[in-house]
């Protein structure tokens, strides 16, 4: 069984970055995976920005990462790339953290404008962390995405339709990792 | 028998990069894939210039794009990206030209100082024509590359090394594709 | 009086990007400032391609950049960043091109979801080449672009507005170039 | 007298970055200019990293890129991109916090492998806060900074001509600044 890291790297308490990750878990259990939720923001600051790779965090996460067949990066677009919260992390891990893995990067927006922030900003990074295999991402607008007073997530038809099927390529990317390991 | 097609960006006659390609199809022969050749510079250049996307050169090379399992992409670097020429190529191939291929990125340059231009410039055009898997690629320095005289390859061991791996991952990729595509 | 060469990268015999260009000669006159038009589609398709450095048409296209004070540079946007043509004009003009220069770079496409490729994809192109000074440039979609039957051109007013204000800045930024020579 | 804000975006205590803008901010004393220093892991990390732009540290900092006319932005290259800590920064502060105001990008790493990060990573994020001017920046080597015993820097004569070199046009744009303003 597969085992992935789902990553918000969303700095707001209520977060629809967050809460679309926590959506697309169901999901993924449904297809077989064991699924490990990581919320950036509930590590400590001190840690992250004071680059302080021994702190039990920090030491924890990157164990996470170390055991994680696949890893969801989900962000906000802030000033056209990934949030310097998710950075924070990344650089923190080791320069490798993900060779080997499947990686699906997520992000979502305010406008379309920022739709490039994913293959230009995002990809960079994961694949000069090693990412063996970075399948289609996807960005999604913030007005597809409406949180619920309940607290669950409502996702415009289109939005989800498109999100379960990068989900879904993803989760069959993950399948055959153990074939490629054995070949 | 997966099948691969191998391009080569490079505007020179004698080119480091098509030889590299060149050189690396044998290594793709003994994995069992079937190689196609395709040097840009050999395509109608007023065709690529001109928006001709009926020419015949266009049209046959948007075929042999649509029958490959996978694409090897080379290119020099200048300017601190992609050449010209395979950019006047992609721009008039569909949408989706790389739709569901697996991808291995090449690039040759004269410095480290443009080792970035793969993962900043060429993937997202990648990523941006739908390519399913571009696996990691690789940058060759020129002076690894030595053109003999009888127009043979010498690479420089580490270099060689290198680019075996990367071609061993892009092969072991293209293995794992028809087992995607029956999930 | 600065002398402008204003490149057009578009591909096409009826271009927007062209007809952009064009209009926006006009203001800049008006500004004091002598332009030189360039389409790259006029010169030989041969030797963009052929890496022919001395080729008539190079040898004077890289002479209008070495008088030009500034530089607008356009280009259609296509696969998520800038014409194969044009890269193919910037690969045969020396590294340091457009170095002491101003540059105002100009894309248009179909979608919004493209805005992003002239600040991560053209910028770094410019700037390996040197450039003094990249002012903010400017997207425009193409559906703000209406070409006239009689060939001119209708441009909405939001567009207009935006790109009277680059413009204008871009003609300021070159008046203050003298000065800093002269430092 | 123009007022540059000179703004470190290493999480290091011991930081080459850091040290490298402190020993640049005698020579634009020299040219006349007024220096601000900002070490950005002074400012407190539950702010930084919890979205909490009320904060006092942010609010003070936010001031001081409003009065600043130049604002130099030092990073370490990290993962091929600038530092979660500065990013972490950047996201806090208005959208166009950099409008009208010259930039000058500086980067530290480990290897020339890392150069394009500040035109392929760096810039676009700068480029979208609104910056009027970003001029040529520099990647120094680690190995050409030396951390002295005395806390001192000694940087290696050919860094140190390019950094002079990059500083002077900084300087020389910053002056320009009001004559813009004016026109």
């Amino acid at each position: 069984m597969p085992t992935v890291l789902s990553v918000s790297g969303s700095p707001s308490a209520i977060s629809r970055t967050s809460r679309l990750l926590r959506h697309l878990d169901a999901r993924l259990n449904s297809h077989g995976h064991r699924v490990i939720k990581l919320d950036v923001r509930t590590l400590s600051a001190q840690a992250l920005l004071g680059a302080d790779f021994q702190h039990p965090d920090i030491v924890a996460t990157a164990e996470l990462f170390a055991l994680a067949d696949g890893v969801i990066i989900g962000t906000p677009v802030y000033k056209a790339a990934y949030s310097g919260l998710l950075k924070s992390l990344l650089d923190l891990l080791p320069q490798d953290a993900l060779a080997g893995k499947t990686v699906l990067p997520l992000a979502t927006g305010g406008s379309t404008a920022h739709v490039l922030a994913i293959d230009y900003a995002l990809r960079p990074v994961l694949s000069a962390m090693g990412a063996a295999h970075i399948v289609q991402g996807r960005f999604v607008l913030d007005r597809q995405l409406n949180l619920r007073e309940d607290g669950s997530l409502d996702i415009k038809p289109t939005a989800a339709e498109a999100l379960h099927r990068v989900l879904d390529q993803f989760s069959d990317a993950l399948g055959q990792a153990p074939i490629a390991a054995a070949s």
